[in-house]
């Protein structure tokens, strides 16, 4: 059985796990019991049986043909805990082995997923109050800093142990059923270079970097400067050594700042995974800021995770890791390009591409889970795995999407009339 | 020099337009001068010569170094009336010949819409008004029977005369720089059989089937069975003689009806060249219509002429040539979309495809522009030279875009991964 079948079944935070249990100890209550029952019903009756602490087991009524696993709580505290923010209160828990799940956590998150989906009307009351409870982080300079410090200065050794060799941490894009991670993250920087059409000697501005490695791609294999903006201390830092190590650092300027100071002229303007950290109150700033910097000839490209309507982000998600993000649909994206009357070219939706990056990445993750808690704690170790497992589901279930946007000034004619030079004939 | 270089040379209608100018026989005045000089600045000082009825010449200050083309008002009314509603009166007038073009009118109305578009800034008070003063009428179910039949039921005879030989009114598709626009048509039916992905056996419901082109098409050629609504009477006609012709009437059921009137589940729902007539009120309705009908691993295809941002239709096209007609931007078609969760797979914009479509059909027309005038008049001649034109400009300077959006129900994981489907390696 991988070890993620069974969440939390680490020793070194057993004893603390324990006192929890000695504190809480005794039988369940019938109010217990019945609060038990209302949390499964409001989530739609997923099929799933919820064992309490004292050994209590209770399913869905009526009950379930296929139970697909079955969630422990192991005190009252947190079956409490659960009644007043679920999504926040079941995830704290999980990291805090207060809940045990027994069974394949990504199959049960997406049944908690879709169950949840059928369960709330789409224009509820609850929608709304839970959309505004949950509103996330407002994206200052200042703020943004912070909220990217907390993600992504985590430590690059921590990433190299899950990710691809060129830490790509953005959706790969699969050629073929049987690519693997490296490759299909080495596609997906083709098929963002193809579709910008980038040609020797032209000059691109990059909005969030991460690593460097699109930016080093694109220098280093289509001949292209590349000026690319991060306000992670530690990527840039990395990016930086990795372009002097290939000889690239005259032609890849990392530039450690908020992509809002970016200056000059540019023949291309791409960021892939920026766009979900940046807040729909700034999607009209950005917008300006790209037709400041496009050549009237120039194309951009914007890549991000979004919904397919507006809705809050997972809490959970917004307040352990992601602080300030917000996944956005097409019609809340559009303020980065209808007020500047650029031209949308053409949209992908890549979501079951994302499904299987997250699932390669919790494979590998799984794979370094005792170098990750030799790293951190056994707490990190569940939070970041029930972050994986949550969003290999989250674009299974289609609860996220992943949208690729190539726009232009509204007024060039210089503009592809096909995709061909996307899909080569070889 | 092509006859449309210099509109309205006709000699049936000379007699009429003698007579017009003999009743504004005269010089202009001090302030027909400075009327014509204000109509110039308001439009951005386009680069072309205003001649009035007395000859007297009026250039944009300060001369443009090239000066596309001449444009002869004819009258003072004329002048008058250009003042009140530009856009509508402009149209009017070239219609009756009481303006007169001497150059190219494509290029004319190019250069007119560039310089507008620069001239009017895109949040002024002048666009909201003028947008509101030209909201397109209301379609009812009543009311988009009457507006279809103001331009489809003009009679087959005359379409037959410019578009290609399957009577196809949309869009078309250039694959190659020298497909001929039979060619492209056909491609155009295949991008959109190959975006949705059919296979024998499966059935379509198509939204607006014109004269049935592209239902014929999909039987034939994919093996699917389609029902295919329309509420132009002619159109419906033509459709079912010609299917019947071809065998394929048990395969095509050609309905003529209101789309919303569909019922029964399919694997496919494609709309070609329809959304522009539906109207921003009505497309939480079709979005609904299109959810009713799609099966859970169904797939929709939707093809319309779009904007980059909301604007108003203009106004001589919206009253003389598509009544209730309103091309929208992305974030107007998303209310088909977001509200029923539908998942948007893949945007394409063609819009130089439907540069170059128009232009095709221009160049037909034209050649048949004595068999039109013996069929209707030569006002008529002018009026559809001036929409096909006009067409021409809007998609060339992007006035007007094309988008092609696919989509799917977002529960549904039965999507491609990647778009190789559309682009076949041979």
């Amino acid at each position: 059985m991988p070890k993620h079948q069974s969440a939390g079944a680490g020793g070194s935070t057993l004893l603390g796990i324990e006192e929890r249990r000695t504190r809480t100890a005794g039988a369940s209550s019938a109010l217990d019991r019945w609060l038990t029952r209302r949390i499964l019903a409001e989530s739609g009756q997923p099929p799933l049986t919820i064992e309490l602490w004292d050994g209590t087991r209770i399913e869905p009524e009526p009950p379930p043909a296929d139970i697909v696993a079955r969630v422990e709580i192991r005190d009252r505290r947190t079956l409490y805990g659960l009644l007043v923010n679920t999504d926040v209160a079941f995830g704290d828990a999980l990291s805090a082995d207060r809940i045990r799940v027994h069974g394949d956590l990504v199959t049960l998150l997406e049944t908690i997923y879709r169950s949840a989906d059928a369960a709330i009307p789409r224009d509820s009351w609850k929608r709304r109050v839970t959309a505004w409870l949950n509103r996330p982080r407002r994206n200052s300079r200042s703020g943004s800093k912070s909220n990217i410090h907390h993600h992504y200065d985590i430590g690059n050794d921590f990433y190299r142990l899950w990710l691809d060799q060129e830490m790509v941490y953005t959706c790969a894009y699969y050629p073929r059923e049987d690519a693997t991670l490296e490759e299909a993250q080495q596609a997906k920087m083709d098929h963002v270079c193809r579709k910008l059409e980038l040609r020797p000697g032209q000059h691109v501005v990059e909005a969030g970097c991460g690593w460097g490695a699109l930016a080093i791609h694109m220098a280093r294999d289509y001949g292209v400067h590349v000026r690319a903006f991060n306000i992670s201390h530690e990527q840039i830092r990395y990016a930086r050594k990795r372009a002097a190590a290939l000889g690239l650092d005259g032609q890849v300027e990392f530039v450690e700042d908020d992509y809002r100071t970016v200056e000059g002229k540019y023949d291309a303007f791409v960021s892939v995974g920026m766009l979900e950290h940046v807040g729909v109150d700034n999607y009209r700033a950005l917008g300006e800021v790209a037709a400041r910097v496009l050549k009237s000839d120039g194309r951009g490209l914007i890549h991000s995770i979004g919904r397919n309507a507006p809705a809050p982000n997972n809490p959970w998600i917004e307040r352990r890791i992601f602080p300030g993000s917000y996944p956005p649909s097409l019609s809340e994206m559009s303020v980065i390009f209808e007020p500047q009357e650029f031209s949308v070219l053409d949209i992908e939706n890549l979501r079951l591409h994302y499904a299987r990056t997250c699932r390669a990445w919790l494979e590998r993750f799984e794979t370094a889970a005792d170098r990750v808690e030799a790293m951190y704690d056994s707490d990190f170790v569940r939070a970041w795995r029930l972050y994986l497992a949550g969003s290999v589901a989250a674009f299974t279930t289609g609860s996220l999407q992943l949208f690729q946007v190539v726009f232009a000034p509204g007024e060039s004619n210089e503009v592809p009339m096909t995709r061909d030079h996307v899909y080569p004939r070889n």
